[in-house]
């Protein structure tokens, strides 16, 4: 659908490419020799870094070198990030001496910094070019392995950057002027330690195609380019989806995790929550003289608890995304308690008259719920407006907890929230039982 | 942070931005009347649509064609969908005719189809000029108005794609060669209905910044560049986040939804939610009579049922989130079934083992549960394995049985399966203590 279908090329590219993850290491080292070279070349590229990096340890040693030489920088420093521990150093071996340079610096930065997904080579210019001298010279450049982008950076002999020119302003302009007439020197840069997650933003906010990234000292060190930004965007959503679902973020496809690995993921999160859980049991126990005698008061049970856990996953959903996205900061927090104290009544309100409508229509129909039915009614009424208030404060809430204590606030996930929930919706639940059904059912 | 410090011009900006989703369209009208011509461009072009759309109706008419003149088509188009039916026709006039003619058909397309993304303008060359009239030809178009990016395509003159050439390439040849010998012809393209999805997923395949869409003829359309992809890829995985999470899509930053907004995007979920959960009423109503003769049952309902329902909300996490990466397609179910089965029987063997001490256990130091503890503790276990499984196999099937009818299959959302498992945990549950109990407590 993507490709060309006259050209058979693409076709056993694609193949391998959705073949992969059910290959074993052997069989993938088979299926990548049968590629021609500019097959091979072009899969090699596209491969993510771990993989790259297995796929590298079972070819034999005198090809490393070959391909550990294709890659851009940044890439090379990925798929060496991605490696064994003990692979680590031989890889970098293989590069040539600058470019080991290069990478060795990237390899300084922590991965999810802004200088840990910046490629270090970036189209340059001085500003006392000319406009005609600066497009001959990026030819020249252009020529050596760079990945060039959109824009050339105009930087002072100390490194210093100076200013941005698109290649669009770059061709339209005058050739006889300078460089330094048709910069701007109002840059968006990053800082070198900047976190990825906010890089994301920065791009999102200035809608461009390649941001420079900078030391404290406002000295060039590379550039963030798209194709790195729609990687992070991709990897923090799904660190995050996973998070909201309760399990640890798996790190890699989801085919790709043996089982052990697939387990030991979910096990820590469940048999924690679990532990929570148990309260609840605690709960009951100390209920349990009610419910002795209003047996009919453990039918409602899940039903309440249940629906506190629905409205809190609703309301930690929504509120961890846009603290991701940047559409809520710590400081609005006032205004979403607010904003889900309302919300949290009124959908209490519609569920409660609903709970209401089924216990007392039920009892017309077919009266188990015997005399006190209108008492019962209400007692499923108020809980679940308290329940849902109280589980939708809950859920909006701890991710602005978490943040404030540096977790991150996806750890609030849709179960631990339930799980909270549950507890104190048994007390909320028992508690107005008491007050309507003391000297009636109780 | 990102901005440079030394210029005031950003913080103006950077101030008015911040505040935004906090004012009122008046003080929007103001605050973006504060800013200087340039400030007031750069503002404006990176607004989201709607909310462009809303200022620009707030605006004086004489001051709305010169706004719209600055987008470039893809973005006006945005913004033309964005904007209230009523107003959409007067903004096309503003557009000189040329835009009007592109605007009106990107319009043609659904919003999320390639064709809809798709920016119509592009840098487009011969194959038979050679690679210097090439480059002087790329000089002159990037006069206009034109989103020129990393690559050049090749057009003949009846339209028809025949290569592409990066400016890398064209830079480095020798400047007497002609395009059509340097050109690629092998071209990664999608098809104009494409859904914008898929196409982030051949984005991700082929790190490119740009790829051409095409019609079934092979004509060449427009291209769609990575800053459209970014955008597309965040709001898939909100939307995704907030299914799963079981709301509606918001569709809209969370702050910026009105109360009444808020409230109706999550009721609907809450309600059906609700309904579904009145069955744990009706299965409890079912068991009153062991309830009533063991109230120590009713104490570990909620325990067993959101241990379940937790185990659920895991698995279809992760199978919905791997299906929008594209790890798992319809093929896989079986694969995922088999994995799902052995993960659940070990989740639910080590939260039974958990459940099971916590029975026998705490008899031991406090002797609630009497001579039947034993017995007790193997209802826990058992059911935890069996709800835990059955939660496990019905989260990772359910996006599957979506996905084939043709619905999203995030819709199958962490509430949606905890509800579920809920009614069918009770069942196993009771079910699994009448077998171990009979004769004993029942």
């Amino acid at each position: 659908m993507a490709t060309d279908e006259r050209s058979d090329d693409r076709l056993a590219i694609d193949d391998l490419r959705n073949a992969w993850v059910v290959l074993s290491t052997d069989e993938r080292v088979l299926g990548f020799g049968l590629l021609s070279p500019d097959q091979a070349e072009e899969f090699f590229l596209n491969l993510p870094p771990a993989d790259a990096a297995e796929l590298l340890a079972a070819l034999p040693s005198q090809d490393r070198r070959r391909w550990m030489r294709l890659l851009a920088p940044d890439d090379a420093a990925d798929l060496i990030q991605a490696a064994p521990e003990e692979m680590r150093h031989s890889l970098l071996e293989l590069l040539d001496e600058s470019t080991r340079r290069e990478v060795s610096g990237l390899l300084a930065y922590k991965e999810d910094r802004a200088g840990g997904i910046m490629n270090p080579r970036y189209a340059r210019l001085r500003p006392d070019m000319s406009v005609d001298e600066a497009i001959t010279y990026l030819r020249r450049q252009a020529r050596e392995n760079l990945e060039m982008v959109y824009y050339a950076y105009v930087v002072a002999p100390d490194g210093e950057l100076l200013g941005v020119v698109s290649f669009r302003e770059l061709f339209s302009a005058r050739p006889d002027v300078n460089v330094r007439d048709v910069m701007h020197t109002d840059v968006i840069t990053v800082d070198e330690q900047m976190d990825q997650e906010a890089v994301t933003h920065i791009f999102a906010e200035h809608d461009l195609i390649a941001i420079p990234v900078v030391d404290a000292a406002r000295k060039m060190k590379g550039i963030v380019t798209y194709d790195d930004i729609v990687d992070v965007v991709e990897q923090e959503a799904t660190e995050d989806i996973q998070k909201i679902g309760g399990t640890q973020a798996l790190g890699a496809p989801y085919l790709s995790l043996t089982m052990m690995e697939m387990i030991k993921k979910r096990v820590g999160w469940l048999a924690a929550l679990f532990i929570g859980e148990l309260l609840t049991a605690t709960a009951m126990a100390y209920f349990e003289d009610e419910i002795a005698r209003a047996v009919v008061l453990a039918m409602f049970v899940p039903l309440i608890i249940s629906s506190g856990g629905n409205s809190g996953s609703q309301a930690t959903t929504l509120v961890i995304r846009a603290m991701a996205l940047g559409e809520l900061r710590l400081r609005d927090w006032w205004r979403v308690i607010q904003r889900e104290l309302i919300t949290g009544l009124a959908l209490g309100t519609v569920l409660g008259v609903m709970g209401f409508v089924r216990v007392v229509g039920w009892n017309m129909i077919k009266p188990v719920y015997g005399e006190h039915a209108i008492h019962l009614g209400l007692v499923v009424f108020f809980s679940l407006i308290g329940v849902i208030t109280f589980g939708t404060l809950m859920g909006s809430l701890l991710p602005f907890v978490l943040r404030r204590c540096r977790i991150d606030p996806a750890a609030a996930s849709a179960p631990f929230v339930a799980t909270l929930v549950d507890v104190t919706g048994l007390v909320i639940y028992f508690s107005v039982a008491i007050l309507f059904l003391s000297g009636r059912l109780l």
